[in-house]
């Protein structure tokens, strides 16, 4: 497999991916999607969209606003305990997540546990650390007429924070679907969207950064059957990431989170593991997550969470099983799954070997020669042709054919359209693999 | 046309939008999408994507963090002067936008000119007004370890803002546009996505939010061709919200913006005005934006916004055309332009006439009776059939036959397959159409 570098240069070389804020020299843990990158993120997402909403009977969309009521955090447990250890380097004043620069220990060590291990600061050197604080990830701000010199509480109640994850704009909506469709059990609601986190160390390129893309499920099931919806869910995630990803299943793990791992409502969570090029990272998350979250909506809100039974009249409420999944971390996965270096006779290339509804263009028309008045003109034609039938056909007449293949090798496209001589005479153009490299001569109206 | 409070209602019964956070008794400013509001928000967002950049060759998609380095807001000039003229009244305390509680002035006006009105405070009824102040609509956090008790010079520099508009993330992407795939001039850069502004007062349903998402392109022209090229994008745009939004030609209305209303910088501007139930608003803005923020952005990065003509050689900043539309206004005027109320027989029903490319269904496939197991077989193997053939068809077994057609009226569903007992005998179906509401019988395989 890759090196990440060579997949970050090309996600820039190419149109993929740019630093956030590039021209300004950035602004840390950003990233901006370019014309490739937007296309290939829209297809993922869409191809989740319809393998999970729009193709199954059990599942309503919602779309819920970013800024949501304080209170949600608060039931939700967020403002309480969304929070890294911070510390702070008393010599030069840089700030780290404890658990970052030292082995061996997690987010809940203590400030004598982490003084225990003598860490170095990464910046100075020296050995002079601060208390470990609890530092919460949530990104803050306020709502409503509040100005920079109002102070104490009426700044206090306008703070509301961007949301750090989707699913609890699914939570609290779940009575508005309940009531508004009346589905039956189990049913899901599902959503994609931004979700932010005030990452302390943002890394790893666009793994941990501090704005993503969610795509989230809440499947609610009656308590008894959550083993083998759990088991369902379980298959048809990795058939979404096999089949329509393309992603190898040899490089997908799944880790049992032990026990101890679990968040405290958890009955059952498994990680899907990817080997990135950098390491072995989560890719989703699938658990079991009872009746913690309705349970806290319906004690803030003091609203019934509860669900009747339409045939036994039984009123209790669902529990839930919950796959999540960061596009980013899909969109790399993707990305370095197809990223392959061979050779083709003396010259190594570079190209992406994507499955072809995630590749951002499906053919790449071309005239041979860019100068020849004939050759374009028929390569038009091809070209307007292909554009009527498919929606994602792209044009290069740049540079010489050689530069041309590489550069589609480069950016996924399966097949390159060469329009030359012989096909003036007999309307026959070359079609070249993207994989193989070889060429085949097909009859214009066959494409 | 019908009455707002009806659209409003309407949203909410039956699953398009909600208020956002309901369950926590709402959050001013802030509106969720239920599941046909997600439907009918994404086909809208598809068919202009579809229209402005899948289809063309001159234009270049992009998806920036809404997370931007505070710069961007310098040069754009949003930092100094995208406020509102907030007003507080001394008695109550209550804060209004001067500009909405007194008739005759603008967003610019003094201390003193309000003081002249001798408005009173729509809370309290008194008139005692403290000083016009300027509030700044762009929400603020803070972005990297920095905690809340935290100090002056710390916590000022972390300072960042969630973006108030899509386009600069546009055009802080120019350079890498340019540098990775060389577009010859006139091209657009696109994009789709959120952006916030802190309303003192949100109102008007989903009209005035403080989150909304927008879709804006910066269309890039060689600065003596930016008639013309104003004038395609005038006419391009008129034919999107005619033939894919289905929005009557009558309802639109062009606003020419006078000189002394325009943005300092722009040389013309056109306001796109729609009669919404509740009276005539913006729905779009189309402006000619010259060389301004491509000059800001080189100003305040010191980097080169010039492009050099492939031809002539000759090196120049691209003076800019900019659609710009937001996405809730666009899908208020769609449900609106809908919206009907007319008799069948005797009975009054409420029906959205969407256009089908818009309606969340294009069928809705029901048996007669439910309970009459052969039509409920039968119609499954309608229903199934008709799904592998369109993306978006929906069962109804729910009620008696008129209460379902009621419902797929209000969603908009063109056309309702019902299956009856001479289904049975000669394997044909009744089609009712939405607007007429009459029916003909359909063999299924001519479905």
């Amino acid at each position: 497999m890759s090196k990440i570098e060579d997949v970050v240069s090309l996600c820039k070389r190419r149109g993929f991916v740019f630093p956030g804020s590039d021209v300004y020299g950035g602004f840390a843990g950003t990233w901006d999607y370019g014309p490739l990158g937007v296309i290939l993120k829209k297809k993922i997402m869409d191809e989740w969209w319809e393998f999970f909403v729009e193709s199954r009977e059990d599942m309503y969309g919602v779309d819920a606003a970013i800024l949501m009521n304080p209170k949600t955090w608060v039931a939700s447990g967020h403002t309480a305990t969304f929070a890294d250890p911070l510390v702070e380097c008393k010599e030069c004043k840089s700030r780290f997540r404890a658990d970052k620069i030292a082995d061996g220990i997690n987010e809940s060590v203590s400030t004598e546990e982490f003084l225990d291990l003598h860490v170095k600061c990464p910046v100075c050197g020296k050995e002079n650390w601060g208390p470990i604080r609890k530092f919460n990830m949530m990104f803050s701000t306020h709502v409503g007429a509040v100005l920079p010199d109002d102070a104490g509480d009426l700044a206090e109640k306008s703070i509301a924070y961007l949301r750090p994850e989707t699913a609890q704009g699914i939570f609290t909506n779940y009575r508005n679907v309940v009531d508004t469709f009346y589905p039956s059990l189990p049913f899901g609601i599902a959503q994609q969207g931004k979700a932010f986190r005030n990452e302390i160390s943002p890394r790893d390129f666009i793994l941990r950064d501090r704005e993503c893309s969610q795509m989230e499920i809440e499947y609610f099931v009656k308590p008894d059957t959550w083993e083998e919806n759990f088991e369902k869910m379980r298959g048809i995630f990795h058939e979404f990431l096999n089949e329509k990803m393309g992603l190898d299943a040899s490089l997908i793990h799944e880790l049992e989170v032990a026990p101890e791992d679990r968040a405290h409502y958890s009955k059952r969570t498994i990680d899907y593991m990817f080997d990135y090029p950098n390491g072995t990272e989560e890719l989703m998350g699938l658990a079991y997550r009872t009746d913690f979250d309705l349970n806290n909506i319906a004690r803030e809100s003091g609203k019934s969470m509860d669900y009747r039974d339409k045939v036994t009249g039984e009123t209790f409420v669902p529990h839930v099983i919950e796959p999540s999944i960061g596009v980013e971390r899909l969109f790399l996965a993707v990305l370095s799954n197809a990223y392959t270096e061979d050779m083709v006779g003396d010259d190594k290339r570079i190209v992406l070997k994507m499955p072809e509804n995630l590749a951002p263009y499906k053919f790449c028309v071309s005239p041979l020669l860019k100068n020849k008045i004939e050759l374009v003109e028929k390569a038009r034609e091809v070209y307007v042709l292909l554009r009527e039938k498919y929606s994602n056909v792209t044009w290069d007449d740049s540079g010489n054919i050689g530069k041309r293949y590489r550069k589609q090798d480069e950016i996924g496209t399966p097949k390159c359209v060469v329009i030359d001589f012989d096909t003036l005479e007999d309307n026959s153009v070359t079609v070249r693999d993207r994989d193989t490299t070889e060429q085949i001569r097909v009859k214009i109206e066959e494409l």
